[in-house]
């Protein structure tokens, strides 16, 4: 374990080397950050919870064809994942207003869009991933115009999936973030869903209540992060209902 | 004169019912201002200046079959224009990095894009007109795809005949702010380049000492606006070398 090359460590995972060539670790980590991490708390727990939820979205994705980086989960904290050249992008889908486009386009949060909004964010934490357009992306060369329209197409499949999944489950999706990469396989290259879907890349409101079952609960001080994400992995059935979410895995609640 | 219906008074502009229904006259003020006209300044014969550049540039873009909206100078500091129903988008096109795109995207101001890079700005003084994307404009319905289209296509157009037009007089076009409208005449509906275009609207360093020849000398408190929007006017042949411009017009050099 402990001689495994450390690839990368982020605000919220580390990239291990994985045991095959093109093949790395994902481990999440308890870090809740926000605000480019000007804000950060230790949520005990929330890296097995976005581990776990993660999983389920991305095998789900798998199955239905589109394609993702997933392998399989290894354990509590780890996934065994392809490594692929990430593409510098945050990729946001939008149905609901909410966030920074209630703020820069001056429409009430809540507000359903006239119709599904994509937008791009060049992923660069000195800039503060400001937002930017397919004619930056294209002109500065972040990807090509024909790899745009793989993003696109695939933004627009998952946030098809991810809106029926949690509309089952009682909860409106009104918004989440993925990222892309290039898989290079066999001689040829695609573009992949990689890195994660979790209550910490999405807004998550119960269908009924509007409770905010997402990292908007930390970012605005709402506390209840964890509790939060444990009913999210309990309405997609990955938890059972006398279950609780500790840093070592589920333990039955006493 | 004063019975004329006043339409809209903006920071720099005046607009005035037309004589003949579907027209407006436009009347270019002695008003600078910068930020959201958080900073603000009379320069006496800015309006002038601008009226006469406008005229060239619109003149000459109707020739080579650019539509727009301009028909014809009235005087000084007035002309006459078709009325049209405003896209509420400010059309960047940028040849090199300068202003918000260096800040936003930590690129040296000076420094060449790969290419010419096209960027929307919702027009909104109160939400300080946000960068949107092909994304927001479509999906809110401030133009329709095919109304991007056009405007795109008369973007590109005008780019392409301002860089040459400045290229020849010794100035490097970086980056230059357009209007579109929409032109309703015999039945049919055309997108024409509106509003203005001159030393305000665009950003023009002169090619050999890059000294700014525009309103950044305004934004950036660096003396002389006038002074160098009589020169881009008298580069362009609009002003004798012996003539300088007041408030009532151009008048010899004692
Ligand atoms: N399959 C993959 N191959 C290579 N890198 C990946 C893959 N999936 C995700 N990544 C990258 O791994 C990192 C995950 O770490 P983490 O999400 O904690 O980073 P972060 O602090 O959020 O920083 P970033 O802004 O880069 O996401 C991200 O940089 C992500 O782009
Ligand atoms: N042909 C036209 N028909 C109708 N409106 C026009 C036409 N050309 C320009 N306009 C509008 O006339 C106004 C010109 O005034 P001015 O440029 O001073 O406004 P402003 O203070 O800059 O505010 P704005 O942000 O609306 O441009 C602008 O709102 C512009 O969109
Ligand atoms: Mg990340
Ligand atoms: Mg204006």
């Amino acid at each position: 374990m402990n001689r495994r090359r450390r690839i990368y460590e982020g605000k919220a995972k580390i990239l291990y080397e994985g045991p095959e060539p093109g093949t790395l670790i994902q481990h999440f980590k308890d870090d809740a950050t926000a605000f480019n991490a000007k804000k950060h708390q230790i949520v005990d727990g929330k890296g097995v919870l976005n581990n776990r939820i993660s999983e389920y979205i991305f095998n789900n994705l798998n199955d239905m064809g589109i394609p993702t980086h997933f392998i399989r989960r290894l354990n509590m904290r780890e996934q065994l994942i392809r490594e692929v050249e990430i593409i510098p992008l945050e990729v946001v889908v939008r149905n609901v207003a909410a966030g920074s486009l209630s703020k820069r386009l001056g429409i009430d949060e809540g507000t359903p869009l006239p119709r599904s909004i994509i937008e791009f964010y060049y992923k660069n934490d000195e800039l503060d991933d400001p937002m930017v357009s397919e004619e930056h992306i294209t002109a500065f060369g972040w990807a090509t115009p024909q790899e745009m329209d793989d993003i696109m197409s695939l933004a627009i499949r998952v946030n098809d999936f991810l809106s029926g999944l949690f509309l089952g489950v009682g909860i409106r999706l009104v918004d989440f973030k993925m990222e892309c990469g290039r898989l290079f396989e066999n001689d040829m290259m695609r573009i992949v869903v990689a890195d994660e879907i979790s209550p910490d890349s999405c807004r998550l409101w119960d269908m009924t209540s509007n409770e905010k079952l997402d990292k908007d609960r930390f970012r605005r001080d709402l506390g209840g992060l964890l509790e939060a994400y444990q009913e999210v992995a309990r309405r997609l059935g990955l938890l059972n209902s006398n279950e609780r979410v500790t840093g070592t895995g589920p333990v039955l609640v006493q």
